[in-house]
């Protein structure tokens, strides 16, 4: 991209009403997954924050976050710690239940995903809406020995204050709704 | 790394006896994304044969197969397909079920996922084992209007013939077993 017309990142979002269910407004990340510039500026903007910080590991869970945390490793030279759900993981687990709107979900970690106690770890997530799946993944994080240094979203839906349950982790979003 | 030392990607696959099920020896990726210098060496072998072909999309199911595809579509400045499970992609899709050893499964593509008739697609996936998921997903990409170029995956277990289901693409895999 040319410097005289900075990418905006929010272009590559498309709108998809009535998804999952009717009422509900679907921030559609496949337009931003198509291009390879809006793509690369995404990891880009996503690690800017973090550089430099010692940063060991990157964790998201499946299946959206790999997307985006799989290069950002890459791109800050960090390991991946894939969080997934039950029945995913070879290894011996750590598992995590927390509470949806309706019923619950679990997600598990390998118990010896974090490489020595105390690792830098940050957490990334595509989305960033209710905040109940990236607070269980932080605890998941702790409970395993690692450090969580950070949350880093593509977008952020600000008016379901998922930043809340995570205030004590520095956490940035790309895009905001 | 250096290059007294070149660096064997097996080193960083554990096998795990009876996963899934009893009988089955479960080859474990997750020791080889911990390890950034082993995980970057993956994306670059895996982009090593299809640089300078003018690859535009990168295709992958969910969700090992977004592990390697996203790095490996900026890597080959590709854009990224997600190919999902039912009811995951908000907007107009296509879907495509297949048998498995017991049962079927089904998975879905955006209608406009090929940006435009003829796009290049490169196939990627964490394991080739009966082939099964890949051939479907070839499938639905030239249903979608793509041109399959070929496929590319970190194992092969070559004993289970996979890459005869695709025997119509130039295929590679990093890691025989």
């Amino acid at each position: 991209m040319s410097n005289a017309t900075p990418l905006n990142l929010a272009d590559f979002i498309r709108d998809i009403p009535d998804f999952p269910k009717p009422g509900i407004l679907f921030r559609d990340i496949t337009p931003l997954l198509q291009s390879p510039t809006a793509f690369r500026e995404t990891i880009r903007q996503l690690a800017e924050p973090f550089r430099g910080q010692g940063i060991d590991l990157i964790a998201a869970a499946e299946a959206r976050g790999f997307i985006f945390a799989a290069p950002l490793a890459l791109e800050i030279n960090a390991g991946l710690i894939p969080i997934r759900k039950p029945g995913k993981l070879p290894g011996k687990t750590l598992s995590h239940t927390y509470e949806l709107e309706y019923g619950t979900d679990t997600l598990q970690i390998h118990a010896d995903a974090i490489i020595r106690p105390g690792c830098k770890v940050l957490m990334v997530d595509d989305l960033l809406a209710t905040g109940g799946t990236i607070a269980a993944c932080c605890t998941m994080i702790e409970q395993a020995g690692g450090a969580v240094v950070g949350c880093a979203f593509v977008i952020e839906l600000v008016g379901l204050e998922g930043r809340k349950r995570i205030a004590k982790y520095p956490t940035v979003s790309l895009i905001r709704y």
